[in-house]
């Protein structure tokens, strides 16, 4: 699909997609007729992740995950007139842009959009800056949300698993409350990072059926609640009609035209069509291909989001959500995730690998990750005797629990670091496998298992997952699945296509099959996988809450302390 | 105790004590009227451990640990005079010499002693080696002898607390039988290498009470009985009868005099007294001075050993064994340990730990280890949120279950190699804990905890066991305990005192109450201690036995790809 031929080629209309993630923003320049991707940007954020401490303030207790919105605004500067040189095209041939977002990533800002965090004598207060979707301290506000759910029995509590996570909206929110209430009321409106960017952009607030939907608990048209919220915190009762409630926009809409300001800033002609807000996982499904009922797509990277579309509505305990056109609007989109994959295998390549690997991966000119790699994959399955549980970043699904830790049994005096690292690899799987079987028992069967995401480049990952869930593995045709995807929806909202399917069908990508299962490793995998369930249950469905109590013992000594 | 200002005064009375470790043996010359340590040489084994691959045979099976006996009478001839040399003083001095070896390191050899690998044709069998105290291949053997005595109730078994070692000398014999028969029958005599050694020192076979009554089921004076044996195997019938029984002699006895050939060895005068064969755990209770019943010793080296003499007998449940005259003639000696300690923190030293930290050492000019014990010394208890399972050698005491393996539970993307290492320190120092409660709650108390051996270095450590244990920690007034331990053993046999309680009072040392528990750290620590207590339960009691079926699928895998 390299355009490279007919870079420049007048005539042609292109679209910018760009993919807001952890660490950077990537913008990808998309030809409209059939999706080729003509040329590419990244700018990474100069803040990053702001987790260990903030200027002015200080230290930040564990679990805290900020970021800075000036990082959003100077990516886009910086990265889509980069990907439009990079294209060789004229910005004239641009008809519309789209962006994607990391999620639930949401902030506290004024009736004009201003980040709260950007007021004069805000910026040494945590809580007037957007909380990154790995902020994990709002778990004690996100057991409030439930327990009372549970206990009001509220409808919407079983369209996401039975649990809200602390990731979300409205625990981040309740957090803010708890613990800045001055700037809780200081804050016009509460906004996710997908929606804010396009308000950048269009200026005019808008929201999406996607966060709006997962992150926002909006379900049959409504948030939850005035009586709701009022019995978590009576201060809390205004909080979905004061800072959320506006028109809900489906996926692929028009938000409106780049405003001049924007244009200045982007390079592109002011006026081209601005698509509503998505998000990153989500908008990958269109990026791979044909849009269908049963096919998921696993976005592996620093964590994994598993995307479907179903036809029909179902409740599967322990996902992330289901949101009517959440993916696509006319079908139900059904999300559920691993808080930690990408993220685990780089924590323990930095910390826990011996020097003699990295010296041995500069001496052959591999990255540390490709050595360990090759390395843990050249002993046959279960030779290594290990069992790891993929929660060092909590568990999103099944157990939607962020106190969880992640944990490694079988260990001897020969096991070496490659071993531990392909038990971490392989939890990942045995984890991406406990989803699948669960949306299977819930009456939402898996047909198609389609990878996409960074930690595609590794094979031997690849193989594993292959190898644990018995299925082929499908590779989407795109190195840039959420930029293409935000691609396509800008085509749609630009006029070019019809609807998404359309452009998905015309503009994504997929290799089929192209992992195929190994029946003697999947039978070893099998048993594996039998230990890992049975870990899985005791320590993460409440016979033994030991990860919960070293985690609030952790937390005490470590206050204490300071 | 620095006697270099007396090196060489004539008219004082030396004796040597060589200890047998696993890398190596050391020899100390010790003053006879008070235990002043004159010289000390140490002499490497060539061969170590031989665990990976044997000369002419390829690689070992997975849990094999043999050892080379030349390497003993090597490290005999190298270490003993260049002890002798660095005291200074005139050989003709030293009027006695002991040993203590590791335990149970056994091996067979014809009748004249000669081990079975070195005779030709015999050196690339695996099986004609002494098989190491921590091989850990004969588990399924151990498995059957602890079944069947069970079935039978030997009235011997609950003197081992309910289970036989896969160490000890019956299990590694079964193992020899079941996989090697012709060597079985080639082998005249299944000895402990701390007998042999004596053999080799004073020309004849002797067998002492400590490792008789240990490793060798020798209880109420006799070993396990014919029926018994032939229950296990018809060929093992005879195994007791022929192959171990001879004459046990008590700690302390003379064996013989120093034969010509081992004074040519040495350079000792030939026919001085030679000691009964030790080990090198018992041996160390009188080098720590005074003899008391429920004064435990704890040496803590590559493994654990905790003995400890008490006034009567009883039933521990996992205690390694209790022995009349086991430790010292005349006291019920008590015997529990953990298969794993230093070998764990060096295993993690080696495997867990990134480069960078092995870099700050050079450069400050400290070992890894040392490194590591400060960084990880420098958050409060509980900091880390970890728990780890010291199962990686497999859990001597009180689970007598060499399949067990370690565990680490609490693990965040935040978790650094130090704190992994310190929840590794801690969980070693639980297992302790363990065993002196499991001592206690069998009614026989421990009122002193003395700690020896090599890890006494590392005072973060030592800490941590007093805060741990909220006891009180003495140390040993030698860095040499088990070679202390051995010289006063040969003051006895030379006649020099009248036994071993009145030489240990004479020639032993001990530091009171070095380490002193921290109240508040000792508190965090119950909280900790608590979660370990059900973590051993879970994983060692049978509740969820994913450890032994790891190993199983791994050893099956392996045998597969070979």
């Amino acid at each position: 699909m390299d355009v490279s031929a007919n870079k420049g080629v007048s005539g042609d209309a292109f679209v910018v997609g760009v993919d807001f993630g952890t660490l950077s923003a990537r913008a990808l320049v998309v030809r409209v007729s059939d999706g080729a991707e003509a040329g590419t940007a990244v700018s990474e954020y100069p803040h990053g992740v702001i987790d260990a401490s903030l200027a002015g303030y200080g230290e930040l207790p564990p679990d805290w995950a900020l970021q800075d919105p000036a990082d959003y605004t100077g990516a886009l500067a910086a990265a889509v007139p980069a990907a439009i040189r990079d294209a060789g095209i004229d910005p004239g041939q641009v008809i519309g842009i789209a962006t994607d977002f990391t999620a639930s990533t949401c902030m506290p800002v004024l009736a004009d959009g201003t980040p709260l965090c950007q007021r004069p004598g805000l910026s040494a207060r945590p809580h007037a800056y957007p909380k990154l979707w790995k902020h994990h301290a709002a778990q004690p506000h996100a057991d409030r949300i439930n327990a009372l759910a549970h206990e009001r029995q509220e409808k919407w509590i079983n369209r996401y698993g039975g649990k809200i996570s602390s990731e979300w909206q409205f625990a981040k929110a309740l957090q803010l409350l708890d613990e800045d209430f001055e700037l809780y009321q200081r804050a016009d409106r509460w906004i996710e990072a997908a929606d804010w960017i396009i308000w950048q952009l269009c200026g005019t607030e808008t929201r999406n059926a996607c966060t709006a939907g997962y992150k926002g608990i909006f379900q049959d048209g409504s948030y939850p609640s005035r009586e709701y919220l009022a019995a978590l915190d009576p201060r809390f009762a205004g909080f979905a009609a004061d800072k959320l409630a506006h028109p809900i926009s489906p996926l692929g809409a028009r938000a409106g035209g780049l405003t001049p300001a924007a244009a200045a800033l982007t390079g592109l002609p002011a006026g081209i069509a601005v698509a509503i807000g998505n998000v990153d996982a989500h908008v990958t499904v269109p990026a791979a291909g044909p849009v269908a009922a049963g096919k998921m797509v696993a976005i592996m990277g620093t964590s994994t989001c598993h995307v479907m579309n179903g036809a029909g509505l179902a409740e599967v305990p322990g996902m992330c959500g289901v949101v009517d056109g959440g993916i696509v609007a006319g079908l139900w989109g059904y999300e559920a995730g691993q808080s930690g994959v990408g993220d685990i295998f780089a924590w323990f390549t930095r910390n826990g690998v011996p020097g003699e690997f990295a010296d041995e991966a500069r001496r052959r000119g591999v990255s540390l990750q490709q050595l360990l790699d090759e390395k843990a994959t050249a002993e046959p399955v279960g030779a290594h005797g290990l069992i790891a549980l993929d929660w060092e970043g909590g568990n999103r699904s099944v157990l939607v629990d962020g106190r969880l830790s992640g944990a490694i049994v079988g260990l001897t005096l020969a096991t070496t670091a490659p071993e531990i690292y392909r038990a971490l690899l392989e939890s990942t799987a045995f984890g991406t496998r406990m989803i699948i079987d669960t949306f299977g028992a819930s009456g939402v069967p898996v047909t198609e298992l389609v990878v996409a995401g960074g930690l595609i480049k590794s094979a031997p990952l690849m193989q594993i997952y292959a190898d644990v869930t018995r299925r082929p593995l499908s590779v989407i045709g795109s190195g840039q699945g959420p930029a293409l995807g935000s691609a396509i929806h800008a085509a749609v909202a630009a006029g070019a296509y019809p609807d998404v399917p359309a452009a998905a069908a015309a503009m994504g990508r997929i290799e089929p099959d192209v992992y195929r299962p190994d029946p003697a490793r999947a039978d070893v995998y099998d048993e594996l996988y039998a230990e890992y369930v049975q870990l899985h249950d005791y320590f993460g469905r409440g016979a033994n809450e030991v990860m919960h109590r070293l985690r609030a013992i952790r937390d005490r000594v470590r206050k204490a302390a300071r």
